[in-house]
Parts: C-alpha cells; structure tokens; sequence
C-alpha cells in the first residue's frame, strides 16, 4: 500500500532511474502525465491500471483535484501504485501538494527523484549547466506565466542580477516578455542564449 | 571508441538512470570518482578495468590532468569507457572541462545526466525543492569557497535576493560564513535551512 512518486526523467526513456524503471515493472497501477514518455509504459505489466492524468491536446483527463483522488482511491486499493511524473517529482511538478494529499491521507508515499530537463536538456544540446570560471550557479525557474501579468510570482528582476546560469522551463511561449523583463533588470542584452524544445529525445 | 560522461546520481545506488546502468555492464574501462557510489563498481564486467579518480582521504588518486590524460588514453583504447561521475556530470563535476579535452583530442564522447544531490537529497529529506506558492524558482550554487576569501565568484549578496530556494552543494564547512553572507546581502534570519549530509544513502 504504497504510492511512488516517480520522476520519469526529461524525455529520453533511458534517462528513469533504476529505481523508477523497477517500479515501473511490479506496479499494480500507475497514474501517467503526458510529459512522462510513453515508451516507459510499455515497462508496466499486463495487469497494470494505466491512468492518463495531466494536461493532453484533445483528450480527457484529470484535474489535480481528480488526480488526487485517484491517488487516494488507488493507494487504498493496491500494493504498488507509481504516480509517473515527467522529469522530477519536485521540480513544478505539483509533487510536493501530491506527497501532503497523501500524508493527509495517511497514505504510504516514497519519492523517487527524476532527472530535470532544465539541466538534461542543456546537456544534450552540449552545454553544461556549470562551468568553472563561467558558470559557478544556476537558477531554475518556471517561464509558464507572463512576466508581465501583475499575478507572476517570479521576479526576474532580482534574478537578472544572478550571474551564473538561468533555466527557464515551459517558457518558449513567454521568451520574448521573459527577455525583456530579465533585460530591465539589468541582464547583458548580449548574455548567450540557447532554447531547446523536445529535449533529450529524437524530436 | 566513445567516453561516456555518466552521472551516478546522489548516492543511492538505484537513482543511477537505466542508460548509465547499462552503460556500467558493459563498459571496458571505469574511470570512477569517489562521489560515486560504490556500489554500482559491482555491475562492471570481471574484465573491466577499474580506476579511482578525484579526491579520497587517504589514498593515492589522480589530478584532474592526470584524469584527463587517462581518458585520453582509455579512450584510444577502448570501444566503451565510462567515466562515472558524483550527481550530475555538469553541476559543479568538471564534466565540461572533461568534454572539451575530448573534443580537443577528438575523442567521441557522450553525457548521461544524473540526478543531482541538490535536488534528490532534499527530496529525501521531505523537502520538495518547489512548491506552489512557496518557491517559485531555485538556485543551486557551490559552497566550498569561503565567502570571505577574496577569489569567491559566487555572489551571495546577489542570491540572498532572490526569493527560490537556495541549495548550497559542498557547503558544511563554510555553513557559517554562507549563512552570515547571506544574511548580510539582506536574507530574513528566520529563513528555514535544512543541512543534509551523506544525502538517499542508508548513513
């Protein structure tokens, strides 16, 4: 009567750990997001409940709200259930308000951490996230609302001032305010730039 | 005829990712940091040639030129040499320098991400490294440069700015002058800290 929260890693099936991809295999249900890929599913036994959760283009899915109480219901229910979250449980994944529904529940959960795009992604795409002399830290931050909504909780002027990297995630569609505002705040207009979309798969 | 940069992940031998795993069965030649788990040297084949790089109290190791050159050296050599590195290969693990003295010497190389301690040891602490409304973005920074000294690069008036959470890698030693640091550069003292040692192992 466990619930695992799994970090599927960024894309790249290969990038599960161990630990995730065992899991994977003995799970009497497991619970998916669409950022998780696909192809780790076919891991999963043939007696395994599988549940799409999260935001899809075009089909049916579940509310966080939902999705907890699948977590509850299945939790309850089976030995194994693995809640496969895309790249790490913890990093925006809403991982942290799914570990306190379970404990509020008094529902069994163990993390098992995930390999984050914001570094993997860079990794794939040849740049190392840190570089001596260049790079001794990083910012990961989230991009997915607009800099310029007065709600955004991020303030890209104070991290315009940080010197070493910043990770931006699900910020394509926001780069040009995310830009601009990181520029108010003081960041060099000529700071190098790299934007990677599909990261550490064949896309 | 390839290097591999393999992460091995925070501690926990299971949080190593299924490539680098496989990697480990097959390789000829294991280039090995102390930060990585032991453990793990038991996937390698009987013939593989295992050797100890980076810092070990107490034991001979190599320089990171000498690493360098015995990567160029088992690379030449062998079809699959892994160089296993602590966490992440790119956060703060020289894994850069190691790949650009494989390009230099245009030796095929290829990175393998890891979970990074930042991330995995907080996890397992109870600690997600974001949460809605809590913490935004995060920053991860290493802490075995004394803040007082003159040469530091890290900027901790900058970060103690910023509003994410700040996870300091290799900081114990310097707990005291990272904090006053910080505090200084305008930090609330009542900021929650967690310090973890030997981070996802059983100690």
């Amino acid at each position: 009567m466990t619930v695992y929260l799994v970090g599927a890693g960024p894309g790249d099936p290969g990038l599960i750990t161990a630990k995730g991809l065992e899991l994977l295999k003995i799970a009497d249900a497991i619970v998916y997001d669409r950022l998780a890929n696909s192809e780790l599913l076919k891991s999963a036994k043939a007696s395994a409940v599988l549940i799409a959760a999260g935001k899809s283009p075009g089909s049916v899915d579940l509310t966080q709200d939902q999705t907890n109480d699948k977590l509850i219901e299945l939790g309850k229910k089976f030995d194994c259930v693995v809640r496969l979250k895309g790249g790490d449980p913890y990093v925006f994944g809403r991982g942290g308000e799914e570990a306190q529904i379970l404990i509020d529940n008094k529902i069994d959960f163990e993390v098992v951490p995930g390999i984050t795009s914001a570094i993997a992604s860079l990794a794939y795409a040849g740049v190392p996230i840190t570089q001596r002399g260049v790079a001794t830290n990083f910012t990961i931050v989230t991009g997915h609302e607009d800099p310029t909504k007065p709600a955004e909780q991020v303030k890209w002027a104070d991290l315009a001032k940080i010197e070493g990297t910043i990770a931006v995630l699900m910020g394509v569609a926001n780069r040009g305010s995310i830009a601009s505002s990181l520029i108010e705040g003081g960041k060099n207009p000529d700071t190098p730039v790299v934007i990677v979309r599909n990261g550490t798969t064949n896309d």
